[in-house]
């Protein structure tokens, strides 16, 4: 599928999610229907090296589904980060499946998991927990990070939905993403081979090494996916609420005027997110952009290169939290109060952003600019920037 | 009960009702058990013309409930201004009921509604449909507010709970204020005698008598308890995230420091709030003194003076509005990202407060300060000013 | 010179007008010597149809003296437009004379103005007083918008630059984009030839003519100048603050930390303005491209197109007017206290956001985008939008 | 003079320094007119002790004229804490020589100085250098904090204006509070008997001693005057706009609106700002309050007492410091763009608010509230909480 055509398929793919999308966000289901309309519609077996077209498609479906948006845009960054692994087989049959659009990605990586995996005669054994596995519970394949039992090495391991020994507890009930399965997942001695071994980093790597740096690109890759999820969710919120304002908000008596799209504090007030709406788009697409750069430079890749891109995907993560998280909750100021009817689902775009914006703190995605603005540092390489 | 009495035992009841209010308030019930609650506490007696001391007990109790602490508010209110009408006997009695502490008293006086009294050969007949008759579907005395169907006057009348007659379909299912009731109600030619008339507004009464100048500070009375609740929700809300950032919260790793509550952002952050709640409390507490006062002129009270009562409760209102919205959803920005686990519940309070600021369009009530503040003139009297 | 030495050429004509900037700000002098500066930097020359180079010159121009740059901008502007009248042959020669890199444009517009055109036997005479003459008062060139006597039409007639009967009372002292020279000047019986006048808008002239429909273009640029210049100065009041929190700032004394680019509220701070200034100038340069696209389209121009362009270029005021407001203030709470000793200038760049911000009420720019989301409706044709 | 005396007067003296509150602004005298002005009026004399009225003639000052404002509530802040010390003599003699009206007091007393009282055969000798040392180029009488030259402790030794010996260089050009003198001074060998030391602080003195927690009361009575003096310029600055607005905006064409005072945009934001301001000034007030209850206390305060005492000043400050910068910036947005004529002199708000803002830095006033929020302990005592 070429970059239009995954444009246009996703706006259809949104059409489609939007229908039931307040009654799907009330049921917190597991999304397997939502996948196999990914599935069904190709877009899962997009080039997951072409970045401004994966998070184009990311944005779209998020403006209307934030949490199959954020699964999709995590489907392609898995699928990305494969190849900059050790095991090249590996990552290219996993691109081979992922390219008959049937197979869905997803992976358990936080930072704060202990996951293990026991050299066997056979292979590994992979056992341990991994809290907000996102997409796990609804995944074809999964990308484990897991530490060696003699601590000497992180692996990342992929493997086959396996059922029994992988197990998803029903816990997933938050506030808002509600549909990305980011419950727990338990592995029970989980058998896999030495081949599904995706990519190892021994305690000791040095981290000025050129794989190191590389690899370094997959946290800022989580960021800009993160920044243009939260795009889409301030783009949906700001539509649908105009949608309710248009035809079922009444005038303010108070106000003078016929109709509430005519009410000048209503007018203005959308006026205002729309302008920082564009702003927060541009700059998330100048992150992707960044991103799509470093990438680009492959193993030549310089710290300056990987810390300028850090700044761009830092900004943007920046701004379009602090717009999601204010956008979403003053829609309601300009849809009255029947909006708050809860079968309207406009707030599900605050519980969404909300949700999202605290994946990290975004006060120390601003302190990485600022450190940089005034000592020149770039930010350091950690899980998260 | 005497002032401190009131509220010491407000601040029992409130620690009952925090026991279980994310529970109660997902469960989404009517609350009949919140209201035995106060029943049995004996603050649904208080004296509804201490201003001082029912728009205290409302906010304490808001804290923990905003639901409970503005039905609260509301009997209180609808007590207090039954002695402004016409008849003086009915209000007596009303009165007396309420101080057994066992009747709580709801009403239904959207200015949108078109509920119709029939005049009888007996008395009157009511019929029609009330929308956002916040309580009446517990209450044990309602306050309605009809049409008399030669249209030559506005009555309000007092009823007793009816079954049969007056209906409460299930149809409350909001975003907050979950637990007020406030879905529609419908009479069915409910009958009523001559008796049960509370007041009568003739159609073509003069807007500058003492009577209805008196009358006009029902809305502030209304706009003052919202101010109240809202105040109290915020100090809900800050309360909650600060006793989770204590006990639950972990550091976040870039940030340094041991333990959460050593943050610096964590730690600035919950000090703004902090103080705009001290600031929008006190002048929550200068609208409910400007209230009693213009209330304590009596048939006296000049429109200089409610006017000047109007434009001290429209700053409360909007001071406590913005604070809410924007302080509910702040909050979870110093307790990480966990705390958006539904189970939590602390969304509760954005819910809460997005649904109450919306009851009327704030921008109405900053302009009206701002006209008073350009032109000298004094906020117009209407439904919510 | 090409965009590249073009963009060269400012950042050292920008390095060379900070040196002495904040003492040319308080001296308020006509910027005489500056705008010899650029004439004899080449600057003055740039072709004006490449809005990009232009305006890209004129950001970094006025990041170090916000009122050269709004000059700058407005000369390419007006050089710009000229050719879009009819009187191609003077629109020619000025645009030659320009090439020289000697000649300064500037122009008399204000739509409030009443100056007057006279037709004589021999040509015209132009009387009258132009507010806020933006720098007229150090202009080779003046286009000048007057009426005819007849009141049939308005003219732009171009001017030299005229002793006596041309006259600049030295009457600007404003707070900010002091050296903007934009007094008000007086036309005492000045004679022009018909040859001079370059355009003619007939009073009845047909609004949706392809003709008035291009020249609609004009406002748009404007407005585009405008939103780089306040990006300029957003970007300016950032770097001269990190230089003195860097260079001179001391630590506050509670802080714990050795320097002052180590305090946590430091660093989040310029983050957060750091990140909002990226956003702003990734805006204001799709507003420079919305305005280069509707510009090619020449006569060719639609209705849609240009309301496209004029909702571009709207959104990029909104957001640099915001920003710029509001971190020309901040910056000081990261310089702290003795970085308001007058001599440091740092007020300098809100004074100067303060004033071009008031240019147009922000306010109704938020109201144009406001109404095309809810109604699809394009802003209006107008000498702002 | 009493309290109510008190205030009449304050305005009429409000009034007579509004009258060329811009002219003395822009011309940076030092303001010897200005306190012959507070001498004559009396209000110099009055009690010392009674923080209510003394404050609420502070921020009556304030708002016409923040420099005289901040002077006169420091000039009763030193009178007042005088009497803390151990020289009751000096004291009385100080409060006598004030009770006159004519004497006005002022300090040297920054953390940051190094002025050294070396002893001699016939008492000490005072020499070195005082920053910032607010009003004492005007002072009849000066408090000055000094190091003995054994540092074995700190001293305030009273001292009469000094010819000769004590010099203040004309160095004080500041963006705001420009008429407060708070240049530097230099003590050169000043001869002070040892009756003229108020108080002596042993380096290893108990910071548990119930004179070190009494004292530990004059920082806070400092932050309690700077908020009342910031609710001040708020006031001052939306009554000047507002009067602005009133007689000299014009309305915006495309408000559709008659009069600049009829447009929803301006109405709205005078609004919201008054609002706020209502806000503030009960807060300040509440700190005044708080300090004059811990001040009542004597000897038998306690760190508890303080403590509470210290938040709620804080409070104060964080809110009106917030409160101020921004009004006193938006209040442009509500009168247009003429009114940035530097003669207009609606910038001084701003420029008084964001220099007496920076006084220190009030991201650590909020981490103080902060702080206690979550653990419950009270600010520690520091010269600036």
């Amino acid at each position: 599928m070429n970059p239009a055509d995954a444009v246009t398929t996703a706006h259809t793919i949104a059409e489609r999610l939007r229908a039931d999308a307040v009654e799907r966000d009330h049921a917190n289901q597991p999304p397997h229907a939502e996948i196999d309309l990914l599935r069904d519609s190709g877009l899962l077996a997009l080039d997951p090296d072409d970045h401004p077209t994966t998070h184009a498609v990311t944005r779209i479906v998020a403006a209307v589904d934030a949490s199959i948006g954020h699964l999709l845009g995590y489907h392609y960054l898995h699928l990305w980060r494969a190849t900059l692994y050790d095991n090249a087989e590996l990552a290219t049959s996993l691109r081979q499946e992922a390219a008959t659009g049937r197979v869905f990605v997803a992976a358990v990586s936080n930072p704060r998991d202990t996951i293990t995996a026991t050299t066997t005669s056979d292979g590994l054994r992979v056992s341990g927990r991994g809290a907000f596995a996102t997409g796990c519970a609804v995944a074809d394949r999964l990308l484990v990070s897991a530490i060696r039992d003699d601590h000497t090495a992180r692996l990342v391991v992929a493997m086959h939905r396996v059922s029994g020994e992988v197990s998803h507890p029903p816990d997933w009930d938050n506030l808002g993403q509600r549909l990305t399965a980011s419950g727990s997942v338990t592995f029970d001695d989980v058998r896999v081979s030495q081949g599904d071994v995706l990519g190892t980093f021994p305690a000791d790597e040095d981290e000025s090494s050129p794989r190191h740096l590389r690899l370094s690109l997959v946290p800022l890759a989580f960021q800009a996916v993160l920044a243009q999820v939260l795009v889409g969710i301030t783009a949906g919120a700001i539509n649908e609420a105009a949608r309710y304002t248009r035809d079922r908000s009444r005038p303010w008596p108070a106000s003078g005027v016929e109709q509430a799209v005519d009410d000048p504090h209503v007018l203005t007030g959308y006026g205002e997110l729309t302008a920082a709406l564009d702003a927060a788009r541009l700059l998330a697409d100048q992150a992707t952009r960044a991103l799509t750069e470093a990438d680009a430079q492959g193993p030549a890749l310089t710290p300056a290169e990987r810390g300028r891109a850090a700044l761009t995907v830092s900004a943007a993560k920046v701004v379009s939290s602090r717009l999601a998280t204010d956008a979403t909750s003053r829609i309601f100021e300009f849809t009255g109060a029947r909006a708050t009817a809860r079968i309207t689902g406009l707030d599900r775009f605050w519980r969404d952003a909300r949700t999202l914006t605290l994946h990290d703190p975004v006060a120390y995605k601003a302190r990485e600019l600022g450190d940089h603005l005034l000592t020149g540092r770039y930010p350091r390489m950690t899980a998260y920037s």
